[in-house]
């Protein structure tokens, strides 16, 4: 398959794994990479010493490309940046912040940049700040979002629309008529979270695989508006979150409610009563734990019967 | 192009006009149909004589098949239904309600049946209660909304996956990438809504199409959580909904707030300040007031080149 995105990245199949924090390191993203799609080590849950650790032990695993993800809102960004330019890390994904302010650092070290956004307005300001492309993410997606909830189906094609480099879908895509809907928007790539998240090869916690292949179309809620929109399964933590949002409660409250590792709690610890359980829309397709290699052949047969499938209506 | 709703409902094109109140009588109903998709008139801002008086102008408008959309929460839902069937109606859209209420009644009078469901255990409901098809809406769609808030992309494949009746996508399709999306998701047929309310033949106040027009990706917003759901456009009114769900109100206070008639205030008289602006996220894609013909020769051509551009990007 051949679209800017793969000629850009270098890689076989418009497939990226998103970089998901307690859930994407060197053994997930190098398995990804070994089959043709791109692995993003997940630097939003890692110290900069265990990032390079992780960059050290993905660079013995695959001779093939891979890249990080670094939630620009960590204090330590900086830190976690220079450490990956300092592993050789030539390819970055940047989320929850300014593009611009790395953009540069990282042109000038002949790093490929794809910066994430959930709105127009910041896809416009990533490819003014440089970036090679975007991840357009929809509110499907899990863990935070953006506040307008611009779903996969509405924002991709008006990125595609508006930006001149190449966009890459996310949020919701969990199986091959994921992947063709995608690309049927103008997307020339994905990034899939969620769905590499339950495989044997993530280092989240069995129990929260098991609790993704157990949920159903009902199952995530949005919540957190007031202090960041996050995506997750709907356990007695976000019930608590839920009230708490419909009862008015004040920044400062939820907070308080929230408190700190929540994530790392759930996901990485395996508590599904108080962890915050980050998780996209779609987990009510994913009904299985494979191996990243069952899965990526999965992706694509599903791809090419759901192509086989549209060719059988006819165009008007 | 063929499916099994194109036969269903013998038409030529896989495309069907939502009901939307104060917004599709007979004039954008006949003129859809006249065009090879299938035009709904909207019941839900209509009493029976009115209904019966458009059901008589949309047939001398067209000898092609169109129906009605009836909202079964409406108190008299089944005199829209009786007045319907008076007048020869075959082809019933049913939304907001148990499709169980008047499905043997429609079936036995020799109707087809279509429900609108928000989730898959409705879509299952809908099934056996002897529908026909069923509308999968996501929470992208104007108007009212389930309140799982399930997107298109999450909702259709898993309508596909369990259900042995075909499946209709709806919700934030808009142009013919919008339209392989939702083919490429499995579903056999869309119904759009937004755009086609933003047409020359829609009966909805020109303020409100213009509204549509310069709305942008972040201009919609979903609100009364508590009390049902409902997408619209962020206008004056919106913004005091958004800050009152803020706050905590409870159901009484917000149903004090909404009041009545502010679908027709703002939709059929275009108060743009008072009104309820009920508009689907994909007006960001929409930025003229075609012809019906116009548009669907539009939506027609954007699906051909979509499709095309798909073939560039070689399966796996």
């Amino acid at each position: 398959m051949k679209t800017r995105v793969t000629d850009l990245l270098n890689i076989q199949y418009p497939i990226i794994q998103a970089g998901m924090v307690w859930t994407s390191g060197w053994k997930l993203a190098s398995a990804v990479s070994n089959c043709g799609g791109l692995g993003l080590i997940g630097a939003g849950s890692m110290k900069p010493d265990l990032l390079k650790e992780h960059i050290q032990k993905c660079k013995a695993a695959t001779d093939k490309p891979f890249g990080v993800n670094i939630p620009l809102l960590r204090k330590d960004a900086e830190d976690l940046v220079k450490a990956s330019l300092e592993m050789g890390i030539k390819i970055f994904f940047t989320s929850a912040g300014n593009p611009k302010t790395f953009s540069s650092l990282l042109k000038e070290n002949g790093c490929i940049v794809v910066h994430v956004v959930a709105n127009l307005k910041y896809g416009m300001k990533a490819q003014e700040a440089g970036c090679d492309a975007v991840v357009g993410e929809g509110v499907e997606a899990g863990g935070h979002n953006g506040a307008d909830q611009i779903t996969t189906l509405c924002l991709i094609p008006q990125l595609v629309d508006k930006l001149n480099i190449p966009v890459i879908a996310a949020g919701g895509i969990v199986d091959g008529r994921g992947i063709l809907a995608a690309l049927s928007l103008g997307a020339e790539g994905v990034q899939i979270g969620t769905r590499f998240a339950a495989t044997v090869e993530s280092s989240c916690h069995q129990n929260f695989k098991d609790e993704i292949v157990k949920s159903g179309d009902q199952d995530t809620v949005l919540a957190f508006r007031k202090i960041g929109l996050v995506r997750m399964i709907k356990n007695d933590f976000a019930f608590r979150a839920m009230k708490a949002e419909s009862e008015g409660w004040n920044e400062t409250q939820l907070r308080e409610l929230l408190a700190t590792k929540r994530e790392r709690i759930g996901i990485f610890e395996g508590d599904l009563i108080e962890g915050e359980l980050e998780a996209g829309q779609g987990v009510g397709l994913i009904n299985d734990i494979p191996t990243v290699n069952e899965l990526l052949d999965r992706l694509l047969n599903e791809l090419k019967i759901a192509k086989e499938r549209l060719e059988t209506i006819k165009p008007g």
